[in-house]
């Protein structure tokens, strides 16, 4: 039997939790080790799962070993150890730890909060995964690109794209983030047009001619995209359903059968039938897609703490070469549970 | 000297309040008396600024009484000393008493709340003034509506408008709603497209091809719109700056110069320099204005309470043909201090 890629995880925050904990799911991947600075309560947690902590530097390890947490050793420990390491860190962070992962040699994946050029190449699977495919060091782009890709790969087969433009209402913060704001206010995201979304799709698929528009809005659930797709033909509706109910990771959800209508509805649906109430799917509101000659509008929600949980592991697959795309996509989906189902 | 004419107002919460503060405001017209319903401290400021009040009912004065504020009579009394009146009850409670107004034979001015068919026409000063002349009823579209037609109209003149897109972030209730939400949440309204207001705004231009979606946000503050317009021709930014700088109530934010970056930072910055706070203006962030060729993308935010304070004193004058369109503009601009300037 062949053995399983040990994969190292730098940060071990929002996404770099859920990506060890999926990690751990997958039968050719192994959390071999998590790299922590503060012993909070995902240290603890990270213990009780009986995975490997580590530090920065060794005196950093003092203060977990008053918790009762060992230490395994240092980051450079760890990735001498690994074949693989996803820096989880928070955004621009990565950049920092470049430099550590290239004197190693080590096969990198970073997150959508540095800038492009950190990496080889920006991911999505659906879009690029056979670009990415044997890359040293890939980005997995962040959870609203993410989500902008997602549909818009899924609907680049019908009809040649000739503009796309989005609003993205996004959450102020995540939930445990006590210091953000806004508490009572939509603020411009920034004033100027575009938002950064538009140049950070364009690093997956350059071809594509869009502009974006960002709010903050005081939610922490999801962020809410506007959609509106301007085809260079016209458009049937039952070709714009049919192709995003035949992509992988999209849920179509009904208001008309399940009254959801709102970020907080899918998200308390979710805690019902999905592990810690995550939505790894992008959901598009099946009832507000509206065709009108060559434009289709829609709505769609971003579950921003996990929406590119999957992506991350496609990525080690991508870049270690250990399968082709339908393959990794496949077998993410099955193993994580993602069945395109919300209620 | 030519004698004011008499306004009732049928109700003072958020609008009827700021509507009869402005009329007394006007050196044509004059508030004869409101309609209250309960005796709460809205009711106490109007005693206290010397305004008559009626009730609907005899039997409701006494809780009035109780509170020490004398009542002058019913709304049939208000009515026949009356020349107009102004509706601002809520949102569909002004179809009531259609009935009672067209007994007594009085000009009516009703909100956006009501549906179109309530009045003979709906109406914003900037766009159908002329129309609106003399007509017997009119209703004055929702803030929101009023928002998207002053640029709609500012801009109309440039090129052919092909297509409006607009996405409307709402705000969740206004500042003393206490039992309206969502609190955590990102509300589609509806799921379905278009929202309500792309019909309400062809109440007043019909000739315009617009779709608009909207959500609703946990704030109180500001509605935001992002804007789409695409022209028949190509356009320039400049020509677009210039109609909206030429515009009556629109004011051009520059976040560059202010730091203005959200309606937090304009109500703060119209708490100095705005009576009350309020903003009848429609503010444009300047600096968000994005020409592509046919196409211009803008932010533009809306405050709720107050936008359309303005055109309802126009609304009197064109019903009772007491000024020409520009003329009546003028004069409300001057008198309630609208000067397209925050800070």
């Amino acid at each position: 039997m062949k053995s399983k890629v040990k994969v190292a995880i730098n940060g071990f925050g929002t996404i770099g939790k859920r990506v060890a904990i999926a990690i751990n799911k997958q039968d050719d991947m192994v959390v071999s080790g998590i790299v922590k600075i503060k012993p909070d309560y995902n240290a603890l947690f990270a213990k009780r799962m009986g995975m490997n902590i580590y530090t920065i530097d060794k005196e950093d390890a003092n203060e977990f070993k008053k918790k009762g947490i060992e230490v395994y050793g240092t980051i450079e420990d760890l990735i001498k150890e690994s074949d693989i390491i996803v820096d989880a860190t928070p955004d621009g962070v990565g950049e920092n730890y470049k430099k550590l992962y290239n004197k190693y040699g080590i096969n990198s994946i970073f997150q959508g909060g540095e800038e492009a050029n950190i990496a080889d190449i920006s991911f999505n699977a659906l879009c690029n995964y056979d670009e990415a495919y044997g890359k040293k060091s890939i980005r997995v782009v962040s959870c609203n690109t993410t989500g902008l890709l997602r549909s818009i790969c899924a609907l680049s087969n019908l009809s040649k794209i000739e503009k796309v433009n989005a609003v993205l209402i996004r959450r102020g913060a995540d939930p445990q983030e006590i210091k953000k704001g806004p508490i009572n206010s939509i603020v411009l995201n920034p004033v100027g047009l575009p938002s950064h979304h538009a140049l950070d799709v364009k690093t997956v698929i350059p071809w594509i001619n869009i502009s974006t528009a960002a709010v903050v809005v005081p939610t922490t659930l999801m962020h809410v995209h506007h959609v509106t797709i301007r085809f260079s033909n016209k458009v049937e509706k039952n070709d714009i359903l049919e192709a995003l109910m035949n992509s992988p990771r999209i849920i179509l959800v009904d208001s008309a059968i399940s009254g959801i209508q709102s970020t907080s509805q899918i998200i308390d649906s979710a805690r019902l039938s999905k592990e810690r109430g995550d939505i790894n799917e992008l959901v598009v509101f099946k009832d507000s897609i509206t065709v009108d000659d060559n434009e289709v509008q829609f709505f769609q929600a971003v579950h921003q703490e996990s929406i590119v949980v999957p992506e991350n592991i496609d990525a080690i697959r991508a870049s270690l070469e250990l399968s082709s795309k339908m393959e990794s996509i496949n077998k993410t989906d099955k193993k994580l549970g993602i069945n395109k189902i919300l209620y």
